[in-house]
């Protein structure tokens, strides 16, 4: 089954801003808000992240690819962590694919990569008894 | 100056949902959203988080002082990340502080500790010609 699936994929493609978080090699967190986050092919576990303006988020990837995004929704009190692995992508279809998408609202804006992110957890975040359960 | 102050600080104030990050000592990163956070010592540069369900964060803490939280204001076009060192109390006035405001509107909470972070940078997130320049 898809980790992406029901509350937590009706949840992440509700939202507007996405809070994406890094860390260096020295272990220093990085946490910058990403409008052009999307489920990029569901039954894999990808995500794609668009590169318009990263700055020290590309930087710690390119030292540790692991990426935490945060997702909440709290009119239905809900909210959940997604982790995974990121692979950098300047060509190809992800990178075409996210250009295109990017075309279509913010044509001024250059994508310098695309960010493919492969699910590896989904954590439930919402205060209650089920805090910090891996979905 | 105190580094809260201007937009830094009214951007901060008005967040209803802080995305506050975390890297555990062998650098995954880790962000979830929390309600309970504040300016608590605006001279010397000391934000308040409190407790209440906070699970891998206070695990990564334990381990690795270093925060950042993500706060943005879409209306106004303004987005910084403020960054720090966290220290974990449990006892004492910033713990009754923290205890005292969330018995406030959400008595039946029980904070099991304080966060006290001393903020060291604050960066601009916004994209534009600033972006990425610490303040």
């Amino acid at each position: 089954m898809p980790k992406l699936a029901g509350d937590v994929k009706e949840t992440f493609s509700k939202t507007a801003i996405y809070a994406v978080a890094t860390a260096s090699k020295d272990g220093v967190p990085n946490v910058v808000p990403i409008h052009f986050v999307k489920i990029y092919d569901e039954s894999n576990d990808i995500i794609l992240l668009v590169d318009n303006f990263m700055n020290k988020t590309l930087k710690n990837l390119e030292d540790n690819s692991r990426i935490a995004i945060s997702v909440w929704d709290l009119d239905k009190k809900l909210a959940f962590q997604i982790k995974g692995e990121a692979t950098i992508v300047k060509s190809g279809k992800p990178f075409d694919d996210a250009s295109d998408w990017v075309k279509k609202t913010m044509p001024d804006l250059k994508p310098k990569s695309a960010i493919l992110l492969k699910v590896t957890n989904v954590y439930n975040c919402q205060p209650g008894p089920d805090l910090g359960k891996e979905l």
